[in-house]
């Protein structure tokens, strides 16, 4: 394991010698256990955490507690049977799976010019990563997509493995008889069922109303669905910047994330060896990776995003696509007769991506070539079930320009473009914003819906108002809580460091809490089946004074143990 | 001022001669003055807080940007004309007034015998504040309300002094000619007007549908107002208990938590020398101060709560009214019928005070003296302008037992009380929960005004989920500004060390930034006439990169600076 002095020292050491897992992020859960319920085929072992629980003081009527089973983002890095080394990568969960659908085909050398000069550059040796898998993509004319394959009726391992996890409480609440121990929801239309089967999964991914982000390419990925009918998710952002952080450290924040429970992570580096760092975050990463391919391509001509070209922008996904990466951003929505529209705006145009794809429709006085080129794009995905976050380039920074023309006018061409990726059976989530008052966040919700024909929605915050830099993971987890009831299906976090500076791991866990308390208030607004069992249980040891359960069925028992233990110090103010 | 040293001195040493300001709450907020606006009479003088910009660099326009005034509970604490001893305690805002009215006397001894018996106590001497004030009390006959003076067509100076305060936003978005610059709000049929005026204010209250706590014997205050049609307040918890903390501390948790936006704070003390704690206390304290008396009148039983009667209650009532206690929460509606239906509750009763009363009710077989005597308290309190908080003794302690038939009923019961408090003129609020899932929150508002003819409601949070101790501040700031937005006046703060410890500084303003957040984004949500000023002024600053500007506008400019300092340290990144 990592010491401080090593992480910090110099970046001329080789990495895929000396890299270690963060020692936090591989310490058991306290009272906690690694539990995998099997599937119909051996290697289908769905993880889930149990916590033990003490029995009921004698006074409150000394019951036995059934452990309780919650969701578990945490991967291999929390299981004591894994042998943990980032060197090497996590172990394989799905190729076999991959395989035995006997579409797909490993190539002999990786389909990007870009990866191949970075793979012969003698001066990256340092940096590489050193067991890369060899590329695997569809077999000329396949289509090797969730979307595909449920369409034509097939039930994947992959929906197997989530309908055991996206069923796991109300399966508890069940067998323990207290299925009816919760509030009936309010779910605003969503379908949510009795319960959820590996059938209820593929109907939802054939219809397109939830993805499975699962690249060929990725299979240490332990299967998860974003969708409006499932749990809320919640993605947690890492990623380097010209101003530093190195590889390991985003190795680090990944696995720190995900042990807080980010249920997939968006790898935004805009640094330097991004090819390199995205290797090494797959390779390790048991949740799928989300990229903005345009980043990297930008970084190709120097970052001048007039230079961009499809041929360059083309390479980058065939690179992304080929080391794993599970969705892209792609901000083909910004059309030219959108961008004066957000002349008039207080903050113009905030998302990264959108500016530059603005900067560049301009400069060329045409449409991007993410959208002239979109289908050529959906060829890629299919090949590799890479899935589509159509990026929400004009997406409001500010309050004052919520739900304006320039940002419902993009929602629309997205509805457009998810139903030409949908012809693919290319999977497809769309991005939403951003900065709005609680008022109006549901007609963002409500619109998506209708232009998206209910594709899952995945937003960012929104933050709720722009007076307090901070604490915008406050600002915006109340919109994320909201937005979640309302239906949508991933919650992209926001730091305490959002428009100040880069988080560091104590922001990202910050970040990562809140909105778990933001998808999870969701869930049991929605009336989500088994969601409640956590709070009852948390509640109940709270009423009867079992301490140690109210930390441990917490999100996060360190923090709640540390604060008990501020002020009531001793153990028998624990036990009091 | 204080150092650390001195605060963890002796007890025994004398306060009257050592207190001192915490150093920390005296400090000017950067790039601001305070300002006063003057009403129609000299000592009517609103503070404000105003915040300098700077121009917008040339390449953004160049223009001037106009300072932003914000709503100021910060006090005389950061006003650098006022020499501060909290040995002496605060000016005098309001004894003109009250002394112009004509129906108040100087008594020339406490009522209570509980105050006389602590004056007399020379063990208590070196906790006693010195410049206690006479007590002051209606003439035989008189009733002092607010809400009295309204229904009688006259608008105290207390109405005009509010009228400017709530008008500021409104005021400075007309004077700069953006008030269109703002979404128009969905207040679900709050009647919020074009304009606060001092006549609104006086109909609002006359109506029951607004309170301006305002003891007679609290004229350190600055007067302010708690309605659903005025901006959304939020109230800081503080007060020892048997654990410890000192009066020096109270008063520092006082003046820090109105520095960071408390409108108005309760005192929860319950351990030793609660009498002298509160002397302290009222006398620094430029905000209404609220207590629990019957946690005190518990103390004064040696914690039995069988033991308590009217008598005592009785008196702890005109003892803290002669303190100058500017609302008591009352637990009247905690009824013996109520009382089973909490029996298969997860948490049954979580209110101290609604278990005290449901205690004392099982053990006498009878309704309490709080229900039964309520009309005798009515005439305490409209000889003092003391203004009910009529607490929700039986209020939901985890998700499930939200909105249920205990919660429901007592509810109900508050309504009818309230009928009773407004036929004495005496101004009165509703306590509201809680736990609530973010879907039944709605619903708690809705009854609410329908229960209790629109008196303004005062929840805590409510908590979202239970799944997050050491989290609680977001877990309820979600439920809060919800909340707000639907129609509640005031929003108790939670701290992170909700459910596990008592609060300590950091915590204090951590709570109280997540409740400003929160009642803001109400704010915003309703549509209140100029409340998105700042957060326009701020979007505009972060989006030339005025950085200063961005952190100034904020609410805790402290925060964001040191967060942005952290990643990027150099002044050039700031103006880059």
């Amino acid at each position: 394991m990592k010491n401080q002095a090593e992480s910090n020292s110099s970046a001329t050491r080789i990495l895929s010698q000396t890299a270690e897992v963060d020692a936090a992020s591989v310490q058991p859960f306290p009272a906690s256990q690694k539990i995998f319920v099997a599937g119909s085929q051996a290697d289908i072992r769905v993880p889930m955490r149990e916590i033990s629980l003490d029995d009921t003081p004698t006074d409150f009527g000394g019951e036995v507690n059934a452990p309780v089973r919650v969701y578990d983002t945490s991967g291999p890095y929390t299981d004591p049977a894994v042998d943990i080394d980032v060197r090497r990568g996590l172990p394989d969960v799905r190729s076999a799976w991959i395989e035995a659908r006997a579409d797909t085909e490993l190539l002999g050398a990786n389909s990007s010019g870009f990866t191949r000069q970075r793979l012969d550059d003698a001066k990256l040796a340092h940096l590489r990563f050193d067991h890369a898998r060899a590329p695997r993509r569809a077999r000329a004319g396949a289509n090797v997509t969730q979307m595909h394959y449920a369409r034509k009726g097939i039930i994947t391992p992959e929906m197997e493995f989530i309908a055991i996890r996206e069923n796991m409480s109300l399966q508890q609440a069940r067998e323990l008889g207290v299925l009816d121990q919760q509030h009936p929801g309010d779910a605003f239309g969503a379908a949510i069922p009795e319960e959820i089967t590996p059938e209820f999964v593929r109907q939802e991914v054939a219809r397109g109303r939830a993805i499975i982000p699962a690249n060929i390419n990725h299979p240490e990925l332990e299967p998860m669905i974003i969708g409006r009918n499932f749990l809320v998710k919640i993605n947690g952002n890492i990623g380097n910047s010209a101003l530093g952080s190195s590889i390991e450290e985003e190795v680090e924040k990944l696995t720190w994330g995900t042990r807080w429970g980010a249920d997939t992570v968006m790898d935004l580096s805009t640094g330097k060896n991004i090819h390199e760092t995205r290797e090494w975050i797959i390779r390790n990463a048991h949740v799928p990776i989300g990229t903005v391919p345009i980043y990297q391509a930008l970084e190709k001509v120097g970052g001048v995003a007039e230079d961009l070209t499809w041929d360059i922008f083309r390479d980058t996904l065939i690179e992304q696509a080929e080391q794993g990466v599970d969705y892209f951003t792609i901000h083909a929505g910004v059309l030219l007769r959108y961008v004066p529209l957000t002349a008039k705006r207080v903050t113009g145009i905030v998302s990264r991506g959108g500016s530059i794809m603005a900067k560049w429709c301009l400069a060329h006085h045409r449409e991007s070539f993410l959208y002239t080129h979109f289908e050529d794009i959906c060829d890629i995905m299919k090949a590799y079930d890479v899935s589509f976050s159509l990026g929400d380039g004009l997406r409001p920074g500010a309050i004052a320009d919520a739900n304006d023309e320039a940002q419902f006018g993009e929602l629309e061409t997205l509805g457009e473009l998810t139903k030409i990726a949908w012809k693919h059976d290319v999977q497809t989530m769309i991005e939403g914003p951003g900065h709005v008052p609680m008022h109006l966040i549901k007609e963002n919700m409500d619109k998506q819906l209708r232009e998206c024909g209910e594709a899952p929605f995945y937003t960012l915050g929104p933050l709720t108002t722009d007076i307090a830099p901070g604490y915008d993971h406050i600002t915006s987890g109340i919109g994320a809580a909201m937005i979640g009831w309302y239906g949508c299906a991933m919650l992209c976090y926001v730091t305490p460091k959002e428009h100040l500076g880069l988080p560091n791991k104590e922001d990202v866990k910050e970040g990562i809490i809140t909105y778990k308390i933001a998808a999870h208030a969701a869930d049991l607004a929605k009336g989500h089946p088994g969601a409640q069992l956590r709070d009852n249980a948390l509640s109940k040891a709270r009423f009867e004074f079992r301490w140690e359960d109210q930390f441990n069925l917490g999100l996060d028992p360190d923090t709640a143990r540390a604060y008990h233990d501020e002020t009531l110090p001793k153990e028998s103010a624990k036990v009091a």
